[in-house]
């Protein structure tokens, strides 16, 4: 709140939305629904989505990772929700918390966790697709949307969760999937829920029918996720903004379905359409602001020892009090805010690297401030 | 989530909105806009208030209280917002706070958290008179509103408040207040506004010729803050809940302009219009559903001695695992969700006191049933 109050604007709304890697999509819903109701004032909504995915010395720990998305939102954009037929699916377990205060640390059940998943992944696309057909008098298949993004913990749940779609317009209606699949799922349609969910041989059957689809409609969404691990909230976002990056170009009139997953467990599947749209909130503007390329080009390697120093640091720090981080900025990009210190009453401050030297001097101006504490 | 799930129900949609005592007022905005807006599926929304508001021994604990206040959304309702006229204000600030995990009670800088109240009060209230003007053509006084509600951390803090709007009405426009408050408040006038809110001597004149006021517009709406304490989220609107409890039978056509305030910091000003409405959601049904003389009745007197030692045990409790609650539930009334274990995992358990011998019967039926944990 600081940077707006710093401009004498503080008539801001809105607070934190909670919910593991489900937060995200919670505030964009929020954010979508203020601008079209009555208290909507005609200003730009900003949704930010943010994590460090940290996990305990384990087999978990290397599918960690971080990451931010800012989405700003605001009538005539080039992204266009189709909020008839969004589909929830919402449920008590613990597949995935994080109840001991005194760590970062989740405790993850991650069989649950992923059968979790392909459940709540099943229930909303049988609501979204319950709900498609009351709108628009027809029956929903894979072959209704262009691509498909998902929240993406691992790329391995990405590529089963496409399989299981394809596996679930089988069952829902035969005819519309290829024969090749058909004759292929066929030994598998008088499972059960639960048994399907255990099932190898269906789980690598429908993954190799659905491949091709697969290919042309998950694929270009995966660049990010992949190369940064999960990223909690951001995941599906940085999903999507995979797909701007290598589709920005072909993307007018395209149908987008997007799954968000939060552990514990919150999930919805919702659709939109894209636009080219006006500059600057043109799709192409839109890739070119991403940058993708540069920005995982300009990434700083660290070795697996230093990763797992760097964690001991930070679970010495977190919940903590009285200390000063490093003055060592000297990796960060120009403009990034970082922590400069905690004090003896908890109370966290920081500052903004300096933007001298920034190649657009658009923030030009900006100096290594510290913000203060407000009162 | 275990309520809707038993009916079949996981399309729910919506999550924690988290932010101190204004966190309530977070989620009723979300859930308004969300019938207005063009994802609402005809459904009702509803938010749900509650905290338990305890202190570390000292001068606050007796100020600390706890409740939970349950709000129905829906279309054509008695309670019908001016969602143009709210006026938010927001700022970076350690007033209270919660920095020690391992602990469920705050750090309070009570006098800072009151300058910020009052702030903040202010900021919202120039806010809101300046949107009022500007959709309505004239200026916004206290005499037109009927009902001020405010959050309610102490009493003397809403007799502040309210005697801070009639000084923010002198200082905007003499001529809107009375000739003798005119004549008090102005050896006032030129005081610098941080000098103002220290003045004690501003305190009480301000506070002397709002008294009037403040019995007609404030004092219906004070029964339950003075009777149960602070209940941080659920405060502002067990407020409103005294007013409607006091003034139903003649609350139609009227304003109400509410005042939430969490620290950290998040408020807003709002306002709504009430009508009869129809039965069930009629003021008149809300009023006796709220049935607020006989749940005042019904609570439990304990001793200071009893309170401190059942804190003791919840500071023990706070963030653990492995113990299971007290069988004795004869205190509860019947139909209470409680918490019956936390097993090794950290993962909870409740169950629901039997309604059997519930004199409305309409809940009969339910039985002392344990939930289960989903999967």
């Amino acid at each position: 709140m600081q940077i707006f109050e710093e401009f004498g604007n503080t008539d801001v709304e809105g607070v934190d939305s909670t919910n593991a890697c489900y937060g995200g999509t919670a505030a964009l819903f929020n954010c979508v629904n203020w601008v079209e109701s009555s208290s909507w004032d005609g200003r730009y909504g900003l949704v930010v989505c943010t994590d460090s995915a940290v996990y305990a010395e384990g087999p978990a720990r290397p599918t960690g990772g971080a990451g931010a998305i800012a989405m700003l939102i605001g009538p005539d954009a080039p992204i266009s929700f189709e909020s008839k037929y969004r589909g929830t699916h919402m449920t008590h377990v613990y597949d995935f918390y994080k109840p001991n205060l005194a760590s970062e640390y989740p405790v993850v059940d991650g069989k649950l966790s992923q059968t979790c998943y392909l459940m709540a992944l099943d229930s909303c696309y049988k609501c979204f697709c319950s709900k498609y057909e009351k709108f628009e008098g027809k029956q929903f298949s894979i072959s209704d949307a262009d691509y498909f993004v998902f929240h993406s913990p691992y790329n391995k749940l990405v590529q089963k969760s496409f399989a299981r779609l394809y596996f679930n317009d089988f069952l829902c209606s035969a005819s519309s999937v290829e024969k090749d699949g058909r004759e292929k799922l066929e030994p598998f349609s008088t499972l059960t829920g639960d048994e399907s969910y255990q099932n190898r041989e269906l789980e690598k059957t429908s993954q190799q029918v659905a491949k091709h689809l697969y290919d042309e409609k998950v694929q270009p969404s995966t660049l990010l996720p992949k190369q940064i691990g999960n990223m909690y909230t951001a995941s599906i976002y940085a999903a999507f903004a995979s797909l701007l990056h290598n589709k920005h170009r072909t993307l007018v009139n395209q149908r987008v379905v997007m799954f968000s997953y939060g552990s514990g467990l919150s999930s919805t599947m919702f659709s939109f359409k894209l636009q080219e749209g006006q500059h600057p909130f043109s799709l192409s503007n839109i890739a070119a602001v991403l940058n993708v390329s540069e920005k995982l080009k300009a990434r700083h390697v660290f070795t697996p020892e230093k990763f797992v120093e760097t964690l001991k640091l930070m679970e010495h720090r977190y919940g903590a009090k009285d200390f000063v981080t490093s003055e060592d900025t000297s990796l960060l990009s120009p403009g990034t805010f970082y922590l400069t210190n905690v004090d003896y009453m908890y109370r966290r401050y920081y500052a903004k690297k300096s933007t001298e030297g920034m190649t657009n001097g658009k923030t030009a101006g900006c100096k290594n401030q510290s913000l203060a504490n407000g009162y």
